[in-house]
Order: structure tokens, then sequence, then C-alpha cells
């Protein structure tokens, strides 16, 4: 399996929504139905009930919405905390979605997330992200840093240079539970950089063709299904 | 659980797409996916590895073309036959998405399907067919009525009456192996009606206030599965 660098992520998905004609709702749909898979895989609503989504203002964000929306059918307290306005139309969209399906939305940032919550899902910043982080978005980073609660991270654990891994400063650093990688993992995700972090793939919509021709060397989903456990 | 009347069928789809501000390419996505892994799970890609997809020119067509791409990451060799030209803009992405992820196309209907395949999934028509089939479309529906291949509906078997089921004719009546209703299941899916054919629920995004508000009494989706077997 190889690890992607920012360029070649963003090839990746730039090739996606143009050669290969998908929009951005149907592979996001398949993006955040996997992360939540992911989740309820690790942290079961039976022993993690209260999680509360930390959405960023891109793609990632946008994941994280779908994701809390398929985390309420799955049975859990599903909360999202949106952490820039306005929200973009597609953002507004899953969003209303979101609320519609029974997610609660908080608008302000919980000052104590451990009080209210079991679990926290990172869908803050994609592999994108260039440090540093905006003046706007340091709160919502804080918030997962100091959450004392197991996280679960979108792609890129936030804050984490996407090739070279956690900041120097480790009272910086997003410690995640469970990371998971969507298309293909990138660099900041090799075993060296996670350490203990449980490691999911999801996003199983690469088609054959591409992923041979960037060399990606993916390894197989069982079955059905829309996760590969890779640590 | 109720069965919907075709009317109430209409109305399920329209709030989704209003009120619920689903795009038709998300839910599509979600539906033909939950279709892919019910086919996995009766017709497994060991037992069953040829399978053709037969497309009408509607959204049931279109969770058949998101079907037979998902099928084709499921490791199935996946065949689509768009049984009406031109294609709307909608399906002529599904179908570059399907062609462009390892997927088959026929251009022409296969005269003797036995011979190539192992299975059929029927996408023509969906919950808002009305008799009588038109002109165009009576050499893909005579397919698979004729075509002695186990064959899986997608929501509703073609040509049956979506309240009352199949037609007089027994010549005329397609029998699905596998009929996979979507949200919820229409009248004409009643045990009675379906005999013995296998029976699963997909389509896991009705939101639990519009499901309470139209009565539906949804089964319980067992954990993040995206298909509840009913029959």
């Amino acid at each position: 399996m190889r690890y992607l660098g920012q360029e070649e992520a963003r090839a990746l998905d730039v090739e996606l929504f143009s050669k290969y004609q998908f929009s951005v709702e149907q592979l996001m749909e398949l993006a955040g139905l996997s992360v939540a898979v992911a989740v309820a895989r690790c942290f079961p609503a039976r022993t993690h009930p209260r999680v509360l989504t930390v959405c960023g203002p891109g793609n990632n964000g946008g994941d994280g919405l779908v994701a809390a929306r398929h985390l309420a059918h799955f049975g859990y307290e599903s909360t999202v905390w949106c952490a820039r306005r306005p929200l973009s139309p597609l953002h507004e969209r899953l969003l209303a979605q979101c609320v519609q399906s029974g997610v609660r939305e908080e608008s302000t940032p919980p000052p104590t997330p451990r009080d209210s919550y079991d679990h926290i899902v990172d869908a803050l910043f994609g592999f994108s992200f260039r440090p540093p982080v905006r003046e706007e978005l340091r709160p919502a980073l804080r918030l997962l840093i100091e959450s004392d609660l197991p996280t679960s991270s979108v792609d890129i654990p936030s804050g984490w240079d996407v090739e070279h891994g956690p900041p120097m400063d480790i009272a910086d650093a997003l410690q995640p539970a469970l990371l998971v990688s969507l298309s293909a993992p990138k660099l900041c995700a090799r075993p060296e950089l996670i350490g203990n972090a449980l490691h999911f793939l999801g996003g199983r919509f690469v088609p054959p063709e591409l992923a041979a021709r960037m060399q990606l060397a993916l390894p197989s989903y069982p079955e059905q299904e829309q996760v590969v456990r890779l640590a």
C-alpha cells in the first residue's frame, strides 16, 4: 500500500470529480458512511452512545455531517458542531438533513465535552490543510486536543501536516484513537506516525483503473464492506 | 410494517427531495448500494459471478446503474444494458462511472442471457410505473421474463402493478428470486403476492420523524447494515 502526498491526494480527488464524473455529494455520502461504519465498529453505540462531530468548512466537514447522520441511523445520540459560519450551500443542506434525521446541533462549542459526550469525531481539516491554523478555527482544534475523549479523525488528524504528521509541540498534537483514511491513506497515516491508533480505510469507490495508474496498491475490502481495517 | 400505495410512495419521495433536502444522487447512491449488498448476500460472486443489470429510463434504472458499479467493486463481472436511449444527463454520468469502474456495457439486448450471465438485476421500472408497458421497453421486459435466470428486482418487479401485483396473464409475469424494497415496501411486495421470493429492505435513509408521521413502522436494521431481511 502506498501513502499519498498532498499533491497526489489532490490529483486523485480532481480525477474522481472530472474524468470519472462523480459528484461531490455522491462520494461524500459513501465517505461519510464509511466513517460512521468504522466509528461504530470501534466505539459501539452501546458503550459510547453520545457522539459529537466537529465539522470544518471544507469537504472534510461535509464528510463529518454525512457521518453524523448515519450515526443517528445507527442508534447514537449524534450531535454536530459546525466550527465556522456562515456555511456553504452544500453544508447547509447536509446540516438540514442531519437535524431532520434526529441529529442535534450545538451552536457554540461545548466548554467541557467530557460532561456531555462519550466520543468525538474530528472532521475539522482534511488533506488540503496547510499550517498554520486560521485564528477562527483555533478554538475548535483546541477542543479536539483537550477533550480528553476518544477521538476518530476523518482522513487526517486535524492540525497534522498531511505529509509529516503531528506538529513538533506535543501540546498542540491531536492523538486520535481511530483514523479513517479515505480513498487512500496519506503520508501522515504511516504506522510510525499514528502509533497505536486504530486505522481503517474507507471510501470504496476508487475505480480499479485509477488505482492501478496511480499505483495505490489498495488493500482488498472484505465482501460487501465499506471499510477495511489496516491496523 | 406498512405497505405503501403508489401515491404514498410518490409522496415519500417528494418529501425526501423537498422538505428533507436530499439530492437524487445522494439517495440513489445509498439505494443502489443497498441493492448491491442484498444481491451479494443472496447470489454471491463466488457462485454467480456474471451479473447483468437491465436499466430503465427513470430513477429505478439509476439505482440499477449505481448497484452495477458497486457489484463491480464487490468482485462481480458486472454488465449493464440501458434499455432506452438517449439517456438523461444523470444516467449518462452514472453509466460513465460504471464503465470507468470496470462495468461492461451491452449496447444491444443479449439474445440468450443464460449463455453469458448467472444472474440478472431488474432495474427497469420503479414505483411510478403504470401499465401498459410502452412499446419500446417491451423487449427489455420480455428479456427479464424469459431469461430463465435468477432475477433480483429493484423496489418493484418490473411489469407488476405497484399495488395489485403481477399481471393476470402468468406468461407476462416476472417472478423475481429476490425483491429489494427501497425506503419502504410497496403494496405489491406483500407476502401473498411475492410468494417465496427473498425479500430485503434497503435505502436506510428515511428520517425517523418522516417514518413516524407516515406510520411506516419500518423494521430495525441490524447494526451498521444497509439492508434488513424481511423474508
